[in-house]
């Protein structure tokens, strides 16, 4: 029902909300779904010093938490687990340090260089769990068009090949459905050079987000998309991409939320 | 149903709309509902200055209407009413002349500077009136999540906490609801300076949007939630605030209406 | 039911996406409506040169095919059909090569400049066939707010009038009716000069957007809507524009795809 409002986005594009939109975040959809369990916060007059020491209490009660977990499974550096897959296809990560964008890269054997960014945020939260996403689906069984289910298994992916020689790129809008490990593709966009299609400045998202982006890519003549589906595979967008973008989602995530709590503990003290 | 479309938004952050998604504004929306009143114009050749002098005309009548009925309440200057509040909690307005987000802070005992922004476009046309609320809340009792007044009742409120000694900074994004007066906490994000957290160009509108926002806040601990909305409480943010937010948007939204309309009349002329 | 999470967009405003957001484009949408016809795409290692060529070789064909059926039918240039439209209300057009906004502009007798855009993606892919619109609207008569096939008729239009003594300006958002080849006004805004309304940058859409935008049309005083109706509508905002904006749309799309074609052929060469 809602479909005609949905709206085209990228892992990497310019992110915006209205403020004349009445929209409603993660934490009330969320209670809405499960229980009204939200807490709505009153007045209680205190010493102030008081309630800046009981957060700074709770912060590093939990910060000790979880960098014991983490020194306990040894994670804090890149798991094996993620060397094995980057070794195998040539992928190197670039650290993006207090950015919920994840990105990697690698050069092909025809010049090229590929560029795959995901949202670890977006990844992490989706109800990977088969069993919880199946509790969902039957839920809602009796509606025809079961488009949250649907919605909320898909993450966006954005994949840029640049031809080495001369910059000029291909940008690919992707969803990937973590169920299935298998990628869609939304929309294709070429850009003259690697600046154009990778520079991360407000200017050139906008320009980006304003420019011609080809057609719907299921109305493209069906050759065309067959083709471009197995180009992208042949360059590595494959079910082992989309098993290491949910492990690896879940990493960067667990460390952006211990630098947050640590960024946290600082203001608090 | 569309709840996995919601898109989070806050009071201050940088708005957009996707060229591509079909979207309807208020108008067309608002006409669906109550009834197809608007009435779409159809040509008709007239003289030019015509047309110009009949907007014109219109205009100063409603900009007398508007500037006698002020003067009647003794409108023009912020009303007593608010200065209560503001000096009650040692707030002070910061003018935001034709823009539609508001803007107070206040110094607290801690050494921290308390800043307030909202959107008074979204807060005055909330459907504040209880009656009106109602109304709507009847009209829809068969569906299971009333999801429409639930997003009608609430509106985006951003809350920046700075440190006065190294201007360390978090950010709240909170949901008010007017009819209950309380806030729901959205997310909570660090930031390592003033500038960072509160800059307002486009390029730091983007930075803090692709920056990691912390869990959602309903899935932290529970003991830190509720510290941190009690923190929140202390410096200020509870039903009074909620009460000024609703008032003082009316307030700004009318001198907005008013100096529209003058630029509106200089326009025609 | 998803009424409340409208976002207000004009043809030439920024666009975004929500990172946190779960969003899905129009690729899974529409084959959630159609029919589950969507390959995904699965591993299948081959020399990397070969799925190069492959692309190459249908891209060559496509656009074969392309170029010619526009020799046919002599449309390489601006189409005679336009011209008759151009002439009779004097408006010129601004060529605007790989964006999605179409601009047309004209000087009035009244020593103004009107200035229209309209984002051509967003027309060309709106059901404009009549057939199309009622199987459509049959298929849902059971929902009573039929919104889906309101939304996709209609399309964002942007109407700037600019005086050329002073610059100052006028800038309506409008909602085009392709059936009706009606216009309705959503909001007007005033601006002091012809930058503050047409400027492209990032920065002075971020400005424009968090400006106040006047009340809902649909709460002015009715003889100012009405004059404002008249008003653009002696200004060349009518049924006549609104086919001109439809044949020019699907006319620039084309051009549009042509030349996305090309640069893809020169990418996969």
């Amino acid at each position: 029902m809602s479909m005609s409002l949905l709206m085209r986005t990228s892992a990497r594009r310019a992110v915006l909300a209205a403020t004349r939109a009445r929209v409603l975040p993660q934490t009330v959809r969320m209670t809405t779904r499960i229980a009204p369990v939200a807490r709505s916060f009153t007045t209680a007059p205190v010493r102030f010093n008081q309630q800046r020491d009981a957060v700074s209490e709770i912060l590093k009660a939990e910060l000790r938490l979880e960098t014991e977990s983490l020194a306990d499974a040894g994670e804090a550096e890149t798991p094996a687990l993620f060397s094995e897959f980057l070794e195998k296809y040539g992928f190197e990560v670039v650290a993006t340090p207090g950015k919920n964008d994840a990105h990697i890269f690698k050069k092909t054997e025809d010049g090229e260089t590929v560029s795959v960014f995901f949202d670890v945020a977006q990844v992490a939260n989706l109800p990977y769990d088969d069993a919880m996403a199946e509790e969902v689906a039957n839920a809602k069984s009796e509606e025809e068009e079961d488009f949250d289910s649907l919605a909320d298994n898909f993450a966006n992916v954005n994949v840029v090949v640049s031809k080495d020689v001369d910059g000029s790129s291909v940008s690919f809008d992707l969803l990937m459905n973590l169920q299935e490990g298998s990628f869609y593709v939304d929309s294709v966009t070429p850009f003259a050079s690697k600046d154009a299609a990778l520079n991360e400045s407000a200017e050139a998202e906008l320009s980006r987000e304003l420019s011609y982006h080809g057609p719907p890519f299921s109305n493209l003549d069906e050759e065309l998309q067959e083709t471009l589906e197995i180009y992208l595979s042949s360059r590595g967008i494959n079910a082992e991409l989309s098993s290491f973008i949910s492990s690896y989602s879940e990493f960067k995530e667990n460390n952006e939320y211990i630098q947050w709590l640590e960024s946290m503990k600082k203001f608090f003290n």
